[in-house]
């Protein structure tokens, strides 16, 4: 059997190109015991992507030249050597760019398309979800009646953060680039105020949103974004950085928030997050947020892109600002 | 009786000029019910006082034009129409640059020149040494066997920073300017590294003193050897900004810290501090430095420079790195 994957070919200087991969079509390889055939339906295509690919100490080994391109999907077993999944059932896993994925039995857990549809255990109920969970709970500390901003936020991630500080009884403002994007989250997602980056000035939308200063800062974008919030906060804010979209094709260093003594004057705190610390409190965090989705309380939204080859094109539209809602590709 | 005063006459852009302030002599005031006279004796000099002749909004007022330059000092009460304060009474407070402040008695606390020299009372048993118990051991949270990293190590701050990581049981490293400020540290202060930022890489030197990174950095100089400590913390870091000197006279913007993405990577924070937060447990933290005092855990340096006329260009010793201990001037 043939599969379809694209490797990582090249590392990418600024802006990843079409030639940074390579899509190659191999056999299958046999399973091993303990192994796992999945047939990959849906990939997530997420901004931290961008990391793997340089080849640079963090958080996660970089994905080596000549190797399948790293990403989240689910998809469903199509063979098994493992007593854990059979033919069929729908798995969730780092399942790489690619068609048919071998995976060792640990690396998946269960989905089931019968309690939500397949594309969102990749977003509300996936790394994205659990990411706004736990780093607004846990390290934005949120009270009732404090203002929570975000960045990215029609995002995967800025949707759950802002619907999420909502139910704690927050104010909430979020940035977001244009006006489709910022109706949204006013008028689907329930947000106080939405700051359209693209075409209107952050500053002066702070000072209009936010009239009794910036709580709690969950930031997916750094750069500009990140210093004009800097400038708004509050005594003991408290800064979430979950990423900076702005600052990852950059070909000059990274900008650091130049306002960064605000945190000083403010008594305040900038924090980073990475998701996966919390695994083994994900079972929890699922159990409320589907809760909240049962109740109406929290909305998903999927921009869902169709065709494993268009990977690299999709892949790009998460740093031009063009997706809306949780960016997924149909295999 | 006829008074001596600078009175802020300017707010500098860049570097204080000794045109910025304007030497004064008019009468001493009466007293009213309430007020005390105090013979001023010793001056604080601190890199904050740049901060308060700017015109923005900070963690307190900014000296306003034709007012006495704010500053903490010591000195001896000459009148009193105070309950609390009897003629010959040594207290301590903000005095402001001159030779006899009128006070108000409820922002004057004794000393006792009994217990410790006067100029002690703005070091070590003053405000860089609140600055530094508060925000190592509150913000810091230094644990036994873990790598504290100081900057402007053999300051007023940064040396009491690192004697107290060393009574707590931490592998200290500073980074002070010159060769003679950093064999004080490791001979004088029991420093386990001092990295000469004036005359060696300090990049290279966290590397070869912090072996296994970094998990408190106490920043007092911003720029950057934050940038540079950024590079080498470990997970869970606590990064403490207490100030940013190197960036206090910039005629440009604040360089921001191009590697706080190194936050997300190793779940870090950075998170800034205020002395005055801590005013309620001042007496319990003097106690216990008084305590290591005695024991010869905690040793004290003052740099006094003569003469009340001598004020801008003392004041400029702190920017240029010229001092060696807590700056004191004597009026």
């Amino acid at each position: 059997m043939k599969n379809k994957q694209f490797i990582l070919a090249a590392r990418p200087v600024g802006e990843p190109k079409e030639t940074d991969w390579q899509l190659q079509e191999p056999d299958v390889a046999e399973l091993t015991e303990g192994q796992v055939l999945v047939q990959v339906e849906y990939l997530s295509l997420d901004p931290a992507m961008r990391g793997w690919m340089n080849d640079a100490k963090s958080y996660i080994e970089p994905v080596k030249l000549g190797e399948v391109m790293r990403a989240g999907g689910v998809g469903k077993v199509a063979q098994s050597r493992s007593s854990h999944f059979s033919v069929g059932d729908h798995v969730h896993g780092m399942l790489g760019v690619q068609q048919y994925a071998v995976v060792k039995d640990k690396g998946l857990h269960k989905v089931d398309p019968e309690l939500a549809p397949l594309p969102r255990y990749l977003g509300v109920l996936g790394m994205p979800g659990m990411t706004a969970y736990f780093g607004l709970l846990k390290t934005g500390l949120p009270q009732a009646g404090e203002t929570v901003v975000v960045s990215a936020a029609a995002g995967a991630v800025g949707t759950v953060v802002g619907q999420i500080a909502k139910i704690k009884g927050c104010r909430v403002v979020g940035i977001a680039g244009g006006e489709d994007k910022c109706a949204y989250l006013i008028d689907e997602l329930g947000f106080d105020g939405a700051i359209d980056y693209k075409n209107t000035d952050v500053k002066a939308g702070l000072k209009q949103y936010c009239p009794d200063g910036v709580d709690v800062f969950f930031d997916n974008v750094g750069g500009e974004i990140l210093d004009a919030v800097l400038a708004r906060i509050n005594l003991h804010a408290r800064i979430v950085i979950c990423g900076a979209i702005s600052q990852y094709n950059n070909t000059s260093a990274v900008k650091g928030p130049a306002n960064y003594l605000s945190l000083l004057v403010n008594r305040a705190r900038m924090e980073g997050i990475v998701v996966f610390d919390n695994a083994k409190h994900y079972g929890e965090a699922a159990r409320e947020m589907a809760g909240w989705i049962a109740q109406g309380k929290l909305k998903a939204k999927e921009h869902i892109v169709e065709g494993l080859e268009s990977f690299p094109q999709t892949l790009m539209m998460l740093f031009k600002g063009e997706n809306f809602g949780k960016l997924v590709l149909k295999v």
